[in-house]
């Protein structure tokens, strides 16, 4: 067994991060093809050929390697074309990154998956994932703002702001999942239809 | 055991309906709470005091069971008001009837989940899942293709109203999940507020 090897003699830090990074990869396509629930610590172990111990050691809980994952999901999401931009551009921006995830399917179904099953008050993501959308629905609010004090669009109320983040939250997760259903739909061309819907109506130029 | 009794002599033709009603009633609550994957027959069976044969004579399958709960759900849908509306007013009416999900927590979180998960082409419910989207689509695209027709909008070819149609599903999907998320949202203001971009949008009247 690897395992006990490497728990004896544990590697210099870089072998640390690559073991943390492939533990990640795996949760990522369990936790993707099983939901959260569904997938279990002792699935993902026995892919990884470590131990229950070693997985608690890395991430101490299953809810802290979940939280691991939509870590490195929300990274390689920003990388994919978030960085450097605001205001506006941000929305502009946002068909590139849903035409993106295209490139992460797993990752898409996996939190399409657990964004649904979370909400259940139930599940023990259920936290998580309501901090996770009070979140980024304060960065979409942030940047809209942002947009009104720069004099780009028309003044919007809290109300509206709050009203117009959730509709471009609900665009993004429900073209997601649509073309989880169905390859074929054309998420770029839909989100754009939106982006541009929506920075017409707040009078935007 | 209830069940032996009934086995043995079944009751007449509404008996069977109010059972079978009663077997729906509880998969919903089983389903919702669990997913699809997650929620056994063994569970409900138990619940309901009957036997996994009971259920088998009624539904067929699983997947038997799962298509009378989404129907079901669909004949509360339409019953919620959209009878006797087309084109247009079928998207007026839009929502109303989202916000009457609010009174059916259980089923919109039963749906919500259960299409995140059957997401996966691996998922029993795939390929039941995507017909269903198919056919809401044709649906929404034959009030759009309808509103067209009357004059009510102006011209849309078959690939934007491919668009228009996933957009509305999509805010639909994406405003029940955040309502499941968080209740406080205000499902009914934000689909209106999408409702009637829309509609200025296609030059409506």
């Amino acid at each position: 067994m690897p395992e006990a090897a490497e728990t004896r003699t544990r590697g210099p830090y870089r072998t640390g991060v690559r073991r943390r990074e492939q533990l990640i990869g795996i949760a990522m396509d369990v936790f993707g093809e099983h939901g959260f629930a569904g997938g279990s610590l002792r699935t993902i172990a026995e892919q990884a050929g470590v131990n229950h111990a070693t997985l608690i050691q890395h991430f101490g809980s299953k809810e802290g390697l979940l939280t691991a994952v939509l870590e490195e999901w929300d990274r390689r999401t920003v990388e994919n074309g978030l960085i450097d931009v605001s205001g506006l551009d941000y929305f502009r921006r946002l068909p590139e990154v849903m035409a993106a995830h295209r490139d992460n399917r797993g990752l898409l179904e996996l939190f399409t998956t657990i964004a649904a099953e979370a909400s259940s008050p139930a599940h023990p993501g259920h936290a998580f994932i309501t901090q996770r959308y009070t979140s980024n629905l304060a960065t979409l609010a942030g940047h809209l703002q942002e947009a009104v004090e720069a004099g780009d669009i028309v003044h919007l109320s809290p109300a509206q702001i709050e009203i117009e983040v959730r509709l471009f939250t609900a665009v993004m997760d429900g073209m997601g999942l649509q073309w989880l259903l169905d390859p074929e739909t054309d998420i770029h061309a839909s989100v754009t239809t939106y982006v541009e819907r929506a920075i017409a109506a707040w009078g935007g130029r």
